[in-house]
């Protein structure tokens, strides 16, 4: 018997650790031949293009080096798999595809979206009678899956987030001008990423002096408001803003596409906000896009999200050693001490829907983080994992 | 007798090791006493801000705090300072402030508009018989000054820029489909810092396919001819781009401001390709500032750049020490070998001048970096310091 593993969705700088766990966890498993990758997510069953790890994973060096790079090393794609009803012939594709390699199961590494396909599938599978097994294993730096304290990816964006974030309030407070400094950050509907831009609070800096997290309605004259409350205290003003907080005029800063699974793109809420600050209050303003660079600067890693990314990876694979199917591996945070543990959750209870952040972690204005934001954070973002560099710049590993 | 050193430009990831080399050498030059920190570069010798270092870097913690720190600990200024012709009064007013607080020697550490005050005020001090030596230590991201090899700051933003490229690389890379992914490097007329984006070519990588410096006139035409070229190797082009490329139909996304020195605010060139990109070609398309992430990202400084920074503090000091004047520390490049010696240069011939890459290091089409360039700059990114953190994040240093 074989297994598949498969990655989908957006990139973070663990996807690849929590394949690596897949892996090793897989190999381990007495019944288990070979471990295969299939490219592009989904897809690669879809259209047969499946290769074997077991050479390409070999070596504690081909596993330290995937261990530490970015992106999804079996890269990825956002198909959302139609219903059974509208389209059995796709069920029927996927499933020739992993017989024809005798699969046993198949772990999908996603965000919600994937979970989607997780539910999907083991449902499928389980209606037919066929035996092949459906894991699911968590990956989204928005931090948004239900039954999980948290999700890999969003320990090391918030580690990237809050180390930046820091960085740039040094660099934006050398003038002696009044000036705005407005970061916009990823997460799609929730502000869990942006909650970390406030974790240099914990070290007594008074920045970011503002946070706007899309959990709360968002006031253009309010927020002008705030600028000016907070000028009073500070010739800096830094702003962290969520990118899916929504600015009325916001429109024509955004392409208006929608992707496969008709999410928006966002983009744009920082440079709203930072036209609004030239037009209302005039002084120096300056908006910073963290961009893709949240989700891929493996660099700068937390190590407790890297080895909890690998974790969830083996604990799809010894749950579906056990027969489960149709299930999410999940983190349990203890009560008290952070001391995490690992679990499988029903996969139905998480496609589909969001975790937002508890409206009791912001502030009664809307516009700042409470402690509590922050101490559920810091645990994730410890650590910084060894990293194999060569000639100044770390390796990368590379699927043949 | 004392000495005083400010910081003066835009901050960089290494500004701060060398006010901690100049500090140091300082402490080891027998005659002075206190070592005073000047806040907002010249402004706060003008207005009479200076503060005694000699207790808030006392100690080996402090001290590496201080080096591990970005942007300037003394904070910066963009004061322009005027001829001697137009404003002796100015002139008189530092002599004055120098002389109240028993001055010896003026270490500005800053890039050619810093050097222009050096130069200025040691030539007003000749001129009338005053014994204070100014001495310049150079740093600028831009790496475009006359008489050193490079400056300090580059190396630590060329190893920034080349490691997220290539981690935007692996994330761009990860969908089947044609896109085309722009990258937007700071480095005002020169390209320096952009062709450090090329680095990963040393590695094996295509990518960047695309790579526009401002030393090649720039065709938005030969621009979408080069795009059609790569996507028939490549669904994912990945272009890197200089903000100091002129594209004819920039205006529009540029404020058109100047800074006090007459510099064009440059930004919007990627964004600019971007829109290029959607209407010539229509595929998938995103523009990504790094912004000023790219000279603050102390988290992943050049070892090799943080003591070289620190050196040339340090020369500064020595050649005051022997009475020299007028002049900034420099850094030589040993032949064959890199082996870097420090020396000092006249200031004249720095202030006000621009160094360029040079043609031969691009290649005949003008759209990609040549081996000689990568050879050039791989030496300069070399290391990564040991980081002092509390609770995950990088501590900062900040003056009293």
């Amino acid at each position: 018997m074989n297994v598949v593993i498969a990655q989908s969705g957006g990139p973070t700088a663990v996807i690849n650790a929590s394949l690596l766990g897949v892996y090793k966890q897989a190999r381990q498993w007495g019944e288990v031949d070979t471990v295969y990758g299939s490219l592009n997510g989904i897809e690669g069953i879809i259209y047969d293009r499946l290769v074997s790890l077991n050479e390409q994973l070999a070596t504690e060096e081909q596993q330290a080096l995937l261990r530490q790079t970015p992106a999804a090393g079996l890269r990825s794609c956002r198909y959302k798999l139609p219903s059974f009803e509208k389209d059995p012939a796709v069920y029927e594709q996927i499933r020739a595809t992993l017989e024809k390699y005798d699969i046993g199961a198949f772990f999908y590494i996603g965000g919600n979206d994937s979970m989607d396909t997780v539910d999907k599938l083991s449902t499928y599978f389980a209606s037919v009678g066929c035996p092949i097994r459906v894991m699911g294993v968590p990956k989204t730096i928005d931090n948004d899956l239900m039954l999980t304290d948290h999700t890999p990816g969003y320990g090391s964006a918030a580690k990237f987030v809050a180390t930046t974030v820091w960085e740039i309030i040094r660099d934006a407070t050398v003038y002696e001008l009044d000036s705005v400094l407005i970061v916009e950050i990823m997460g799609r509907d929730t502000g869990w990423l942006t909650a970390s831009a406030a974790l240099p609070h914990l070290f007594g800096e008074a920045a970011p002096h503002l946070v706007y997290l899309p959990e709360v309605a968002f006031s253009a004259e309010q927020f002008i408001e705030d600028v000016k409350r907070v000028q009073k205290q500070s010739r800096t003003v830094i702003v962290a803003v969520s990118e899916g907080v929504e600015v009325e005029s916001l429109s024509a800063y955004q392409s208006g596409k929608v992707d496969n699974f008709g999410h928006k793109y966002l983009s744009g809420v920082g440079k709203c906000l930072e036209d609004l600050v030239k037009e209302k209050i005039g002084c120096k303003v300056r908006s910073v896009e963290l961009n893709i660079l949240q989700r891929c600067a493996a660099h700068i890693a937390s190590a407790t999200d890297v080895a909890e990314a690998e974790q969830l990876g083996a604990t799809a694979v010894a749950a579906a050693a056990q027969g489960h199917t149709g299930e999410m591996a999940a983190i349990q945070r203890g009560v008290g001490e952070y001391n995490p543990t690992y679990t499988t959750v029903p996969v139905c209870e998480v496609a589909n829907k969001v975790k937002y952040v508890p409206r009791e972690w912001i502030n009664e204005q809307g516009n700042n983080m409470l402690p509590a934001a922050l101490e559920y954070i810091l645990p994730l973002i410890q650590g910084e994992p060894a990293t194999i560099t060569e000639n100044g710049l770390p390796k990368h590993w590379i699927v043949k």
